[in-house]
């Protein structure tokens, strides 16, 4: 990131106007933890804000070797090609910074849609906890909307919490599976499926038809058994084949099914609120602890009560308790 | 829970002369959310603390179907009758206010060790969210402990973060599994296995000591992949039949180990004091969610504030700010 910043103002115009590279480095402030940066970028965001919700928020899932970068390839192509939208890929994976396996770091697997000019590909910030990832991925998505692209595919990899935070930014959920494998050796949980609003069974290609089709057929009666959404939406459970492109459109013909059916009845925009509510909760979170832990007077306090509960002299309740009142009589000064 | 309830100081001395039913009473009102008993709780806490910490805290996970209650039955009463142990066995399952399946609901699966003077089993809590039963067990570990009970096992069903808070709170974290299933079918992650400082293979029944033997040697070298403890201690792996009642002292004789090894180079006394200051920030978070979303004129600002958030007309990340000054400020009066 270069010194010599551009303004607020010039970063909202040049994201407006569908500037490639101001998109790119306001995303890049986002991601960033230093408080000139965070503070540049919260200006930005703000800009965007009038003009970001205008797309639909689709969140990918499923483990590695489901084939979700072939998916997304397809898929992409799909939308952009025969529907006419434009298409911004982003990824909450924060195991990437031990693993240094980034999801979207290779964009040679999505060759035609990293090179198309509707599609937007970002990969994955390589370092942060879920929680500033996923704030930082949720800013994001208003900044590409700003940018104008409509279609919003957020990737996650199926394993630990990062599933739950996708879920609670996109409107609609896709589970990727594999046919023949049996969900648990999938590491695909319960509470991941009850997620879904489609599972998409992949790899049905020549050969495996058999076999996809009788996992569609126990996926059905599997989600079945899950009390039904509010909206009032059954999953539906699809095969393709992403690799040989087949079956790509059908997918998409679901995924506007579900926006006609939530948005007829005003639960689209239902749960963009409860979504918002949530982050707006998970920011509150965020702030409570700089404020707190970052109080210098308290700081010193902190360090005795810290110890005497080590020693089992004090209870953490306890300890909570008498912190929180010197927090707050301090402020009353 | 009686109307009439004793005084702290009653409570206190019944629990420290091994008073059943006093300890029982005050885990009730541990587990309480009800403020009175709270503020009892806390005082029967306070007075408990400097009798507290004596104890080896065990915590167990493996999935349904791994023999959980079976192996704590017979470890259980290996512990109390050949080592001269005391025990105290209480569990943290957070989902069971959902599914009704209380792990230790059902005391009949442990019917000699929940007769036994020497033992004392306390049932999952019904209801509360996985932080507020984590809280609650780890007090109840402490006046479990000024009860005299040496010997804590705290037990977990292996899915969700429940294994994370109880291994948050014990000494040694056993892990449960079985022979031939693999580890994807048991749905164990590798999160929880790097967690573990023993794997059991259960049911190494007549006719499945082979494949029992083979899982060992599997899950050895497994274990052989992730980085070495802080301590020097490499995991065990070994076999046991809980229902045949074979292998058990063996178990015992790695805990003991362990125990020994973690001792003599201060690593006991180092984990003990990390977890009680993890536990601190854990009672820090609760009580500034509680002193800010209570707080009668934030609650109406937070109103309009989330409205905004909620029309996209402010980030979430603005209104944190914006409301944490007008709490600040609030306090300054």
């Amino acid at each position: 990131m270069s010194r010599n910043l551009p303004a607020a103002k010039e970063f909202i115009d040049g994201i407006l106007s569908g500037d490639r590279m101001l998109l790119s480095r306001a995303i890049t402030l986002i991601e960033s933890t230093k408080r000139e940066h965070q503070d540049l970028a919260q200006e930005i965001i703000e800009g965007c804000l009038p003009h970001a919700g205008n797309s639909i928020r689709i969140g990918i899932t499923g483990v590695p070797g489901v084939g979700k970068s072939t998916f997304i390839e397809a898929f992409g192509n799909y939308v952009i090609e025969d529907e006419g939208r434009s298409l911004a890929v982003l990824a909450v994976d924060p195991s990437s910074s031990k693993t240094r396996g980034s999801i979207l770091g290779d964009k040679t697997r999505m060759e035609t849609l990293s090179n198309h000019p509707k599609a937007y590909i970002r990969p994955t910030p390589t370092s942060g906890s879920l929680g500033g990832v996923a704030q930082s991925t949720r800013e994001t998505i208003s900044v590409c909307e700003a940018a104008g692209f409509d279609t919003i595919l957020i990737e996650t990899v199926g394993v630990g919490q990062s599933e739950t935070a996708v879920h609670s930014m996109v409107d609609f959920f896709l589970l990727l599976m594999l046919a023949g494998a049996g969900d648990e050796l999938q590491g695909i949980k319960r509470g991941i499926m009850e997620m879904a609003d489609t599972i998409i069974i992949n790899k049905a290609d020549t050969g495996n038809e058999e076999a996809a089709k009788r996992a569609m057929a126990e996926y059905k009666n599997a989600l079945h058994l899950f009390p039904p959404t509010e909206s009032g939406w059954i999953p539906k459970v699809a095969t393709c084949s992403a690799f040989h492109n087949k079956g790509i459109p059908e997918v998409w013909d679901i995924v506007d099914e579900f926006m006609r059916h939530t948005k007829a009845k005003g639960f689209f925009d239902k749960k963009r609120k409860e979504q918002a509510s949530y982050w707006l909760d998970e920011s509150i979170n965020q702030e409570l602890h700089r404020v707190f832990y970052n109080d210098p007077d308290l700081k010193r306090e902190m360090e005795s009560y810290r110890e005497q509960v080590q020693q089992g002299q004090l209870s953490s309740y306890k300890a909570a308790r008498d912190l929180m009142q010197i927090f707050l009589n301090k402020k009353k000064k």
